[in-house]
């Protein structure tokens, strides 16, 4: 599906969608993270129904992955967000609709609706979050997502070089590149410009600004923005880009219910841990205080299955889906989830369980641990 | 062998033979596990004799080195089985038929009788399973081998994108490519259509059904179908594929006499750990209750000696006889076991031994393991 | 920068920059050292503001970032430390002077003042390490470093294969490739010879000599050289590429005030530690008693970042200041500093902190460290 | 050298030379396992004089080098041993005859004398080991070196697939190769039949035989023909080819004097320990009362300053030197010892040492062993 996606998208919102921070050795880092935890699997336990249901926030999910909040899908294709929500509802999930989306959030609640979720940047001013999250509250988001690991924009040096604004503007040298993706062009121009739709009240014309001063991020947000959101936001609050088992306590304490361990698809902080190597610890930490999911290098269902087998509750998938939107639009997104959701199926039957619940850290062993052999 | 097979087979044969689930990790894995294990050779012994028979239940085999079950050999040379067979049995050791393959299990064993091995999948159908192990048992086999790591298949995404079918007709895309292939046509047409010999009465005809939806697999299998089969079987009774100490545990309280530990050459299960590795952990639990056998990435004489020295009675090779049946027929199966034979017993001077008896873990160390440096 | 520096340069001189000691093993462990150290992020931590000053020897730095010394700037840019140093105090901080340096001393410091510092080679003639050093105390340098890891020089097989000759002229050889690069020789043609300008009084003719054969170097100096140095100067003295707890004790005991962790970038002794795997033990050691800081290897504010975590003060850089002269004279410097200071500051603000003092040992965790995984 | 010696040589006679056995795992480990270990130098210790002599047998080395046996010299150059023992008594050390070796035994001590070692393999008839003992015990050899890694042959397969034969003899298939290589044939003309030397009286004919069906060795030798040989032969005794600290503390029981922990530079088992990661353990077991001596993957004077700081009293090269001889004869050789003794001097000088006996195990430190570390 990535392959597809590379041909049709101009290379300028491929990177964009691709790309990680710096020298990209945590985007790398994700993936062989994954490889390096091996699955022990249990046989002749009979899994003629596989069930990969699970429950989050009381609500049931027909299959452990959500879609991540994503800046500017329509950019992929013209359709963007609602192409995706169709599929993810249609496919027994959600979408998590980005503060920096391209879709107006009361649309998407109307046009598509659905147990969607809310993911906020804070701005500065406080007076514009209230304002933006009585909006999630009203249109009928079911939870809120608190992204804190962009406390500042990581330097993607694809977008650096590419000279990427927002709304979305190709620059003089990218023109010929772009002008070899006529297909691409045609749903640009019914789209419309491609900019933040929630940012400001609409018929407000944005100027293109490049995308590493954009202003909807508060470096100076600590917890006690938290506790205020708490206060503010009646549903389930997660909080998004945690990688350690102290913020996770932090973040409990001020009354999260949920945290995404992430590294945000290698695209802040080059060098960090992975998500995958931090869950384990922030697990234990948490003790099922609340609910924990993951993301950032999950593109197989036995990524899926390791990630519940060490504490996850359900994932979450940023760049597949965008890939899978620029492949086909809705059939791409819902393609991407089916493939999932066989693959998942797949990896229970064959590591021997009928439900998600069955998993555990035993089903887990790290590559080249060899008991009883001289070391 | 491995080129020649290249060479000589259309790609979608090939890639049914050479391919792996999913990303090929646990394929590639396989090969990285016994390279990371080293040998520590003793010197100075007198090895003038070098001995690589084993018993293995009762039966001396002329080298630790049995065939293992494998779907559809004639695919690879038009006389599939038959041909090995007669290698094998000349080289003092024996073929598993398969559930899946390409001969009807009588004609093997009335053409090309032998100790041979009868490999088991399970049908939904009690019954049904019934009459393949009594036909088995009648047919003389002297093993039954259950498998019990495809509770479903594994995604093989060769064969998927090749359209792959049984009984195998290619697909009009791949025609071409099949074209260039003259000698394995000739072979093809000689052999009639290929397909599974032992599922239905001869004469009945099979349509053609994609690989992924083969019915020949019990998801719903559990620990009293083992218990069943130990009823109804008479022989030694092997269950393939188990990875973990806590199934070992299970297999021999139900009574089988046996276990292949192998992660199904990297077809089924991507990402889950390799069997050399797992091996010591089994053995331990184990303790001679039961004989410990392993395939999954045995390529070299010096993997033999490994897996053995770690525990293991005698391995399984797959790929390795397909390639040599595809390269040569019967004299190329018989090349493969002399190969390793000769290889084997070098390996076996070198280390100093014998015997195979004379192998135990302190032969093995891993790569990198230092003693007495700062660390 | 560094593309577009290997671009502008000759070989011969790119080389003289770029390259290490015999294989260059730890000119390349030195990135994946770093790269194997992974960062644990802390969030929701108020960081609007970030300071990442640090204080050397009761002196402010604007950013924790030096300038190391290098031998011949002027190969890279006619300009050469001139440059670099008005470069540096415009960005908050200051050259380190080599005694290998192309710009003498005392017109260094009457031309671009500042607080900078000067590196010393000891000659096996006391009395002429006695003059350099009182001119430099002369001249108002800061702070002395004496280098202690070129006791002879390693061996730079790049410059051993291109004859590199101090003064430098190029072997004819190599003259067809030098001749590709106009612009690099207007700048030469503009310097003038290019060599030691610290060595001879002014106006004494240098012979081009073999890099490996210079003598600004005294193997047999021990401890005692590092005591009589300290009764001889009046400033802060380091002590430049120990590696050990055990020489880091020795120089404190000596009278060092500063430790600089170093492993010459790769270019002495091929197969050493590398330097930020050292660091941690020799910030046990130390405890306090002197301030330590590092270099080889520092590409990326990231890197900046895990060094300071691990107990550094400072870093230097070397090689990419070079590669911002080549590129750009003083502004390409300018650049460079300013391109790691963004990144700090990125870095800072992703890790939760708001000034470098908040850094620690938690900050980092090695790549592939698993809590509460079957190992 | 090695890139000279590969365009002078036929390749037929460049890969006996450079092989491994069958994958070459052990070739590359050799090397992985020398940069796996990094040094941990001590600066300010003067070195202004370095003596990389050493003693082997109360015999004084100038540098701790020797020639390794190796088969068949003069196929890289016609000269052979005699060329090589004249490098090596120039420099200090000697030249290890092997029983395979190219030149007359008694002709190599008259015509180019020193202190020689005499390598011997053992055939299985005791009469004539005992003459060829008796012959090198006359002509003045220093030690005897029995190779005990070669019960019976590695498979080479480069060897194997070229069909290469004693006396060299290349098959059809390869005379155009060889063709190509005129400075070479004009060598080997001068050399006439390149065989064994000292395996039949001379005025014997040998003819052509495939190289692993050679008959000098004797897979049935065990300690018993090492205590045999100990009362045999006078002078020193070493056992070459041991990897184990049970192996060594055989050896030292029956009588040796020296033991060379040796791989067979991965000729022999592949996938068998290295050597320089099999010497600590052995150094340990053996406390003292052998000498010991490492090859197989020395290439740089660091690889000579680890070996000897874990343990060993001299090295002993294989390749290199036949590299050296096959681009230039003796004074390949010669420069080929003379690099690796300015390497020696360089590191020796770059550690702080000032002779080999002040280096110990606290030079050695793993790659990415970092102290206080979360790990």
């Amino acid at each position: 599906v990535r392959a597809i996606a590379k041909r049709r998208l101009p290379r300028i919102v491929f990177d964009f969608i691709d790309g990680g921070a710096e020298d990209e050795v945590t985007l790398r880092a994700n993936r062989a993270a994954f490889e390096a935890l091996t699955l022990r699997p249990r046989y002749l336990r009979p899994v003629e129904t596989r069930d990969q249901s699970t429950t989050v926030f009381g609500r049931r999910l027909e299959s452990p992955v959500i879609l991540a909040p994503t800046g500017l899908p329509r950019l992929a294709h013209w359709e963007g967000e609602r192409a995706a929500a169709r599929a993810a509802v249609a496919n027994g999930t959600h979408v998590t609709l980005a503060t920096g989306g391209s879709t107006r959030l009361e649309d998407l609640m109307e046009e598509t609706p659905g147990p969607h979720w809310f993911q906020l940047y804070l701005w500065p001013e406080r007076a514009r979050n209230e304002a933006m999250v009585k909006r999630a509250q009203a249109a009928g988001y079911r939870a809120l997502v608190l992204t804190v690991d962009v406390p500042v924009l990581g330097r993607r040096e694809r977008d650096l070089r590419h000279g990427f604004t927002v709304p979305f503007r190709p620059r003089l040298g990218m023109a010929l590149e772009v002008a070899r993706h006529p297909r691409w062009i045609a749903g640009y121009a019914r789209a419309g410009p491609i900019g933040f739709a929630n940012f400001d009240e609409p018929g407000t014309r944005q100027r293109p600004t490049a995308h590493h001063k954009l202003t909807h991020r508060n470096p100076a947000a600590g917890l006690d923005e938290l506790r205020w959101l708490r206060e503010l936001w009646e549903g389930p609050l997660l909080v998004k880009g945690l990688l350690t088992a102290e913020d996770a306590e932090d973040a409990i304490a001020c009354g999260a219910d949920g945290i995404i361990v992430s590294n945000h698809g290698g695209r802040q902080l080059d060098g960090v841990q992975t998500s995958i190597d931090a869950l384990p610890q922030i697990v234990a930490a948490v003790g099922g205080r609340a609910e924990i999911l993951l993301d950032s290098g999950v593109r197989r269902g036995t990524d899926v299955v390791k990630a519940i087998a060490l504490g996850a509750r359900a994932v979450l998938i940023g760049r597949p889906w965008l890939w899978g939107l620029a492949a086909g639009g809705e059939a791409g997104v819902a393609r991407v989830l089916q493939l999932l959701r066989i693959e998942i199926d797949t990896a229970l039957a064959l590591v021997g369980c009928r439900s998600l619940g069955e998993l555990d850290a035993s089903y887990v062993v790290r590559t080249g641990a060899v008991e009883n052999v001289r070391n």
